[in-house]
This record gives C-alpha cells, sequence and structure tokens, in this order.
C-alpha cells in the first residue's frame, strides 16, 4: 500500500509540523504533541480540550480554534493519547475558570484522560469529563465498553466550545456538551477497510460486492455485512437505525442537526449524493433537518464509506451551532 | 468498485439534489445543472462564473458564494458542461456589470465556454473570459492544447471573486484573474487511479510500488513513472518543478500562495505531512509562504495523490486572499 509519508514512525509527528507550517494562529507543540490555540489563556474562559488516536483528521487538531476546542492531543494512529499530552494540554488553557475535557468512549482513551484528570486536579486545575458514545450500531466493541464515540463529538465540540467562548462555567459548558452526546446518534458503513500505516496493508477484509453495516471507526465490526446496496438503501438503514435510537434517548419531533461524514476515500461528489438520501428520508419520517454539514470530518484513513449523525438539538444548541468558529477545519460567521 | 451512489446515470443530479438540500443559501437547479448564489444579481457586482466535468468537488459548485463564484455549472463526470449550462448562469447572474467565464483549459470547456459567451453577447451580456492553464507538467495532454488547468483554479476564483465583491469592473476583475493564473504553478501526483462510476474500473493502470508524477486531474498521463518514493522526495520533484517554471513566467522574490490539496483518496494526516515537506523545501529555496491552505479541493474522484499549486502573490492577490469567503468549501471572515 502506496502512502504520501516518509516513514511509518514519522507519519504523526510529520502531520504535526505541516500543521505548524499551515496555521501560525496555533501553538503546535510538535515533539510533546500538543495543539493548543494561540490565545487559550485569555478572556477568562472555560478550556475544552480533546484528543485520541490519529488517522481520525480533521478530528481533533482540526477543531482547535475560537469557538471550539482550546487544546487538542493526538496520539499514534488509532491509539490513545497519554495522560502527559493530556495534563500540558489542560496547563496551557487553563485560565482558572476550569477545563472539560471531551473523550471518546474508547477504553484507552477513557483511562488516559481520567489519569490526566487526576494528575490536574492534583495541580490545582478544576477538571469535569464528557464522553462521547453516540454510535448506536454495536453496544460493546473490539475497544470499546460501550457504546463508541464517533460523528457527535463534531457537534459536541463545536456547541460546548461556543459555549465556553461566550463565557459559560465549567458545569454550564459540560452539561450542554453532555445533553448534545444524550441528543445525538451515528450509524457507519464501509465499503473498504483502511490502512494503518504501520500495519501497511487493510486492517480486515471486505471483500468485493459486500458492505459492512454499522462499522466503527478504527474499522471495527459492525452489525452485519450484506451485498452492496443503492445509496438511497443505506441512507435508509443508517437513518432508520439512529431514528430509532433517538426514539428512546431522545424522543420529540424537533428539528436534528445532520452530518454525513466521509471515511476518508470516497469523494464528495458521492457524499453529497447520499446526503440526497439522508434528507429524503427523514423528509418521509417528518423530521425536520435544521442544519446539514456534508464532508470529511471524523474519518478512519483511507476507508470509503460514510456515516450519518444525528442530534436532536433545541434551540440553544442551534444558536450554539451558529455561533462564529474559527478553525483549521470548521469556520464560519465573523 | 463499490461507490456509495443509486446508479452511474443519476451521480450528478444526487449530488446536485444533496447540495441543494444541504445549502438553502444556493439556488440549485438539479435539472438544468445550474448553481448560483441567491443574491447573485444584487449589488450590481460582476457575475463571477465558471463550470467544468464533475468529479472534481468540492470545485465549481462548492465555491459558490458571497466573495467567490456567483454561478457554477457541473458536466457529467469528467465532461464539460453544456453551453447552454453557461448561458442559463451568465443570465442568472448579470446585474449589467458583464460576466467573466473562469475556463479551466481542457478542450471540450474551452469550446463550449466560447460557445456560450457568444448566445450571451447576442443577448446582450458582457462577457470575458480568463484561462486558467497552471499545470506544469506537460504541455499538450490528452484533452487539452497548451497547459491543464488544475489547482490554480481555487486562487483565480477566489480573488478575482473578492475583486468582484468589492466593485471591480469586468475589465478589472479578468485582469486580475489573468495575473493570478499567471503567477501560478501547479504539479500533481498519483500513488493510485481514479474511477468513474460509469466505467466501474480504474481510468488507468498504476503498478504496485509506482506513482505518477505530473498527473493530470482526469488521470491524464504525467511526466514520469518512477518507483514510490518518500514524501520529501516527492515534495522536492514537485515543488522544483512548481519554481523552475515560475521562475520565468512569475521571477520575483515575493511570497507565495501555497495549496497542498489532495486528490480525493489521500487522508488528510498524509496531507499536512506532505505540506510539511512542501514548506521545508520552499524554505530551503528562500521563498516565503505568505499563506497556506491543505485540503481537498481540486480532487480526482477517489485518486490517492495530491497537488502543489504555488502562486507568486503581490500585495493586491493577497489582499483579495485574505477578503471574507462564504461558500460551501471555503469560508473565512466575516
Amino acid at each position: 500500500m502506496k502512502m504520501l509519508i516518509n516513514s511509518p514512525q514519522t507519519v504523526v509527528a510529520d502531520a504535526l509540523r505541516g500543521l505548524a507550517a499551515a496555521h501560525p494562529e496555533l501553538d503546535v507543540d510538535a515533539e510533546a504533541r500538543v495543539v493548543v490555540r494561540r490565545d487559550a489563556r485569555q478572556g477568562g474562559r472555560v478550556g475544552l480540550v480533546s484528543g485520541g488516536g490519529s488517522g481520525h483528521e480533521p478530528l481533533h487538531a482540526g477543531f482547535v480554534g475560537p469557538g471550539m476546542l482550546s487544546a487538542a492531543c493526538p496520539g499514534e494512529v488509532f491509539t490513545s493519547p497519554v495522560p502527559d499530552q493530556m495534563l500540558r494540554a489542560a496547563k496551557a488553557v487553563d485560565s482558572g475558570q476550569g477545563v472539560l475535557f471531551v473523550v471518546k468512549n474508547y477504553t484507552g482513551d477513557v483511562l488516559n484522560f481520567d489519569m490526566a484528570a487526576e494528575l490536574a486536579e492534583e495541580d490545582g486545575i478544576q477538571v469535569d469529563r464528557v464522553l462521547v458514545n453516540d454510535d448506536v450500531a454495536v453496544t460493546d466493541s473490539l475497544y470499546t465498553a460501550g457504546r463508541r464515540g464517533t460523528g457527535a463529538t463534531l457537534f459536541v465540540e463545536k456547541i460546548a466550545g461556543a459555549a465556553a467562548e461566550e463565557g459559560a462555567s465549567l458545569a454550564q459548558v459540560a452539561a450542554v456538551a453532555r445533553r448534545v452526546n444524550e441528543a445525538s446518534g451515528s450509524f457507519g458503513v464501509a465499503l473498504s477497510a483502511c490502512t494503518t500505516p504501520s500495519k501497511g496493508t487493510p486492517t480486515f477484509d471486505l471483500p468485493d460486492g459486500e458492505l459492512e453495516l454499522g462499522i466503527g471507526i478504527h474499522g471495527e465490526p459492525g452489525r452485519e455485512r450484506r451485498p452492496m446496496m443503492p445509496a438511497g438503501e443505506i441512507a435508509e438503514f443508517a437513518v432508520g437505525a439512529v431514528l430509532d435510537d433517538l426514539a428512546t434517548s431522545a424522543p420529540g419531533d424537533g428539528p436534528v442537526l445532520a452530518l454525513v461524514n466521509g471515511m476518508g476515500a470516497t469523494p464528495l461528489l458521492e457524499l453529497y449524493g447520499f446526503h440526497a438520501e439522508v434528507a429524503r428520508v427523514l423528509a418521509a419520517r417528518g423530521v425536520p433537518v435544521a442544519r446539514a454539514l456534508v464532508g470529511n470530518y471524523v474519518t478512519s484513513l483511507d476507508m470509503a464509506g460514510c456515516s450519518v449523525t444525528l442530534c436532536r438539538a433545541d434551540e440553544e444548541m442551534l444558536r450554539l451551532w451558529d455561533a462564529p468558529v474559527q478553525t483549521a477545519a470548521l469556520r464560519w460567521g465573523r
């Protein structure tokens, strides 16, 4: 498998050097592997820190900046960052208002962020933690006890980041982050496996003519394999799975935020075509779409496929979603 | 080859339905295949219209909006749009100040935009045309007399779009667009071929362990094939080729706008790592980077690889580059 890299060992460090070169507005420590918005400590805001294995870009470093994350800690590819990174990030962003860790529910991430929270608290930093576990496809998984954290991470980081930017307290930022996670569900499909730089061959085997329904963002097994389906049928399956779940976890008839997220190798042309089918299914089920986002945001290296994330958003969430954001991967407003 | 589509025949129409659903701020005519910013006729601005074959998304429809294109005309995959689309677009955006067609240098696009210009002028619309031909890899090609138009299209559309937004005249908008094209050069590399929906198999054969240097955005042959190279060597080759060309076409020691553009299937993690090497090579050659952009902007469906575009930008170009833009794929400022 050919890759545009120098060596598998330097992939993450090289990407961080590139991020620093392209984004002078970020403070990138390529050695310690912490990405911080330069003005993180100004303004007396709550700090918002996330991180996780690399290979899901632009998540998380691409979401660091005004209105979203204060800092991100990238681990090795598909491997949790270590507590020291998170502790450094917490120290770099805390202005005395406390720090919220946004943690995707994978065993390694959960353990390491918990340890970092303890260390930060020993250093006098107030820390709260919100767990993102939006993937409705499976409970428990290769790397997870309970549901996996996937696309809703973007919703949580954007909306909680806007709350922090407005000056909300740590308790308030944590509360809205939890509400967003509880109101969200995701479902992913893979048309191909992905290849990690260190392995160099596909991480699993997906035969020609089959797709995997309910795939995880590291290629963890989903619900089932089926013969390849047209986009419309995939949308019905994925949206149906999410709506069935939200019917219990976030009942109501309010509008949704919709994310059609590419896994990495699926052309944007196809993602927009897929979004047309997602919008059709939602309309048929009487679910209004308040805002939609289509593109590659929570990826799995070069996997082909996509995921759908829906968040049944209340008015405050929508207002915070619309608030200005200035990051490498997500920008709007002033 | 599995694709996230309904059928090869409906790929472009489906994507336009999805674009309409996700972006209510755009006026999308999925049948006539014209995408127009809703307020195109307000403000008495020069209209900026582009288009070309689909499969290069977000180019061009993703660049329609305040500060960039007034309208875009998507053709079938890798196939020029027809004059009727361009004429409709010109009529939809002309407010009496005239319309500039931004045309990538491919034979079909050139002929069809020329025909549309004649038709529009018969209808009393003043039209000028700028040809984008930035690809330094080859002169003449499978679909081109002269050099191909690739990544610099983004620079031309952004900078000319900002000039139009400011109220520049048709002659002024055309002049800055031509200056940007003349000051720009691009070089692409492919690690894999792409697969069009209608063909269903890769459009060319690129053996394991080889890369193609100088590839076109439809997979047209480049300069040469070599055994796979590390990212640093690829950056040296590509940046060297562009700088050698600019030494004649845009001499000087001013700063550059740099675009590291993904062809579609190469992970953002790799693109940022590649950008680190591009920045290193530019620094070694004494070329300051004024602004950098890294991501998938001028793609070739699911091709793996990337291109580098450099534009030796003067102060006016940089000012217009920094001006606010509000499109699906490129947004910053107010």
